[in-house]
């Protein structure tokens, strides 16, 4: 899909700093925008200490011409950045990210990314969904979105699947959503990849870590559910949270009817989510992430 | 405080029954509400299966002269209710419930119920305020509430402080507060004590069971923080929960903030569970709660 | 659709019972349902008052092969409840009652209703989606459901859409929603259509009343907006309210944000309040509703 | 209360920066604060369009030694801003805004104000109540508060009352927050009292404008009711709106049951209204507000 960008955000580009905190970072990266013809609309910054902390920021800002200018502006940033040991990234926001989808047989996290998709409010472009099941091919590509199945394989010919869905995704996408995808992903295919990815854990975590959450959750006996919306890392149900949200239960309710409420939050957590990592909202440090 | 009662609920009475599910309970208990002149204003019933599973009814009746109807009503619930092996249990809506708070330095929870007490929004009378600090003495007075200081002694001589407590309530209440009180009660003196405790938890449970939930959330990341009401048993923060609720936070958020934002929800919670419980919305059934 | 039923509900009914309280109402009803075999699994009751007041009930039992005792129930309760004057009706909770759509060019409320029937949430069936634009034409069918198209007209041609609406819906539908159905009905379709109709407003009435509320929202600068589901009548956004719901937001969205946000909070709230009334959940008195 | 300050704050300053956007603002707006040997922990900007906007910024940061360095820093910033028609103001974090609470009967919000300040949870001094009622005078005083009671007079007289009320805010106070004050300021008392005037009104404006909200709501028949905390204007309950928050309700509430779920929404929204202001972080915009 080469050329295709958002209209609405032409000429917009997108800015994240951060690192150790140092005086003067703030002042000197502006005056990189201000020299380079940006005029500056959105900019959050948050330190972790007065001092000595650990620095994070967020510019949004409009350039005529931007695409002309942005080797310049990278230049200038590198040049500028290169003695205070920051990580930086420049975007131009009319340039959308490629998300791939991979899902199972719920369809609820599924449809609802395709249906805002196509309603244009997720800035992204979507060039596959891959799923262990066939179960949704046709909901996928009636929405114009290629589908791909590749069944999920035990014990040692795991390797087998991961490998086959790497091949789809390398080089292809910028970020992974894994839509109530129930297959745990190794940590090599995960460093293959290289890509973020972003789960949709149905509790609100640390509660009720591992399987079956809902059911654990009626058995104690609980008054709110929730979803937790989080980059995935080797260790299954601890990556950073983005995202988090709870819904009102009572004793009336059963395991099913916890499942059904709980996939309202799940889709609407998981959206947010997806929303804000697409806009550049959201930077990981340690285990936490900022969203700004 | 003999004769204290609440002029809007007099005639009014409340009538809880559970047990095992048997075709004919709902019918044979209106019927001893009809034929002793009671009129029911409100009734909940929830049963866990269509068939053969587990009863839960609370019902508010009017009846003219309840004081004088009382005695005749209970032995006409006793004999019909007999072959069905269900607990219940009658009481008069006038007659408010003796609650009795334990707290430590916080006084947030404290405060609160005091001042819902005096602004006529909880339906109790308050005989007693036990801590183990004193530095709350004046403004629970203030309210015209008699407080005592027990302090809290380590080790063996945890048991003569417990004791101290015992005298102070036993007889005295209907149902124990813990609002904020850190000192892990003993299983001999909840036996001995033998009236309902709650406790308010400040984390959602099951998350951040023990010590320090604030400090364990923010280190974790968490994008919602929350609180729990729940019934004191022998396993610490495993009782049955009665109500709980969250409310969103930030990475900006020091573990400070969290505790403010937390304290806020935990006088909340809290005071809806002592409500409900004071109103007998409150049905423990295993380790769960039915709440009417 | 003949024959088509809830297999899960099968061998359970549904009764409503409302009007001027009398004491006895409650055992009379519930007896009428234990000499017929029934064992009731739920029961709400709401009274207004102590003594004279409204009552309302919702009563839901088992009762094994009710199909064949449905009449005989039917007699009883007509016998039991002729002295009272109470407005009751019994249903057969495995037959869903029969729900027609009507929707304009907005598909999220449309798209979200169709997805939670496919998914089993909402007890209904739906034979009809009737639009006034054939934009979601094939959307609608991809669910397996029939989709008319009958386009708008003005001034006196008005009339005759609505006859067109009428021959579809008439003796075909027990209810009807309008899922952003972006045309004001005619008291005299209303009339003639004589099954309830459930319209979502884009407010959290009675803000904003009328047209286009998010840019009046906006404009205002409030911090939460919101979603109410009512059932229509002759006064335009002033039915009885079923549910309601917000959500908030900031200085930094704009009019199209609100409406993004927005129609989260409509889709989940007309869904409640569909499903709801499809449970014979909600009881309709003066301009209010009971939802038990 | 002169030399009283906020001993986590010392040596941090908030800046406050509002006007007409124009590139390189806040290049210029952050090199004063590097070169005047400052650090910036946060910093929150939005402007409204990509060009050609309104732009609204708050900057908070660390200086040693600020308070010999003010001058210095004022004098640099107002050199630098003069060209660009900018409204600034520059505040020493540690100095506490001095805050008068007006009063009435009702004591939810007045009490909740004055708990969280001796909590240590809002960044003010507390220099007086006024109340129009004494009933409250010696809750406020258990506080350390000096309470001053100005009764209110009806027509002529009432600028009287206004006038006594002028002679003990004017000079003594930063801003002023009405708890559930039942008078109507004049235009002229909010002429004369020359500083922002915080109120709290209970409902979800702009529903229910005027008197009795709750009463009104309850005969709509709504499913939330709440509060909201706006400044106060010529125009009654049409100020700039700072926080809204909502609850949901059901038919069971009655009149008085919606009163007390609402004091709880308003004292909240209040204390987190009265929060931000303390702090600097509500930048008034015509009938907006930008809420950093």
């Amino acid at each position: 899909m080469p050329g295709l960008s958002i209209p609405s955000l032409v000429d917009q580009a997108c800015l994240i700093v951060h690192g150790p905190d140092q005086p003067g970072i703030v002042s000197h990266v502006t005056a990189v925008i201000t020299r380079n013809g940006g005029n500056i609309t959105a900019l959050d910054q948050y330190s972790t200490n007065d001092q000595d902390g650990m620095f994070f920021q967020r510019i949004v800002f409009y350039r005529a011409n931007l695409t002309a200018a942005m080797e310049d502006i990278q230049a200038d940033l590198a040049e500028t950045l290169a003695p205070y040991g920051m990580t930086w990234s420049l975007s131009d926001r009319s340039q959308p990210k490629r998300m791939a989808i991979l899902a199972s047989k719920e369809d609820h996290c599924l449809l609802d990314l395709l249906w805002r998709h196509r309603r244009g409010e997720l800035p992204v472009t979507i060039p596959m969904v891959v799923s262990n099941h066939s179960t949704t091919a046709e909901d996928v590509r009636s929405f114009g979105v290629p589908f791909f199945h590749v069944p999920s394989q035990k014990g040692p010919d795991k390797r087998e699947s991961e490998e086959a869905i790497l091949k789809l995704l390398k080089g292809n996408v910028d970020f992974v959503v894994l839509a109530r995808y129930m297959q745990v992903l190794s940590d090599d295919f995960l460093q293959k990849l290289g890509v973020p990815v972003i789960n949709i854990h149905h509790s609100f975590l640390p509660a009720f870590i591992g399987a079956d959450p809902y059911r654990r959750a009626w058995e104690r006996g609980v008054k709110i559910i929730g979803a937790t919306a989080h980059y995935v890392t080797a260790d299954l149900d601890e990556g950073p949270i983005i995202e988090q949200d709870t819904v009102r239960v009572t004793h009336a309710d059963s395991v099913t009817e916890l499942r059904q409420r709980g996939a309202e939050v799940e889709r609407s957590v998981l959206s947010r989510a997806v929303s804000w990592h697409a806009q550049d909202r959201v930077i990981r440090t340690g285990n936490h992430t900022i969203v700004f």
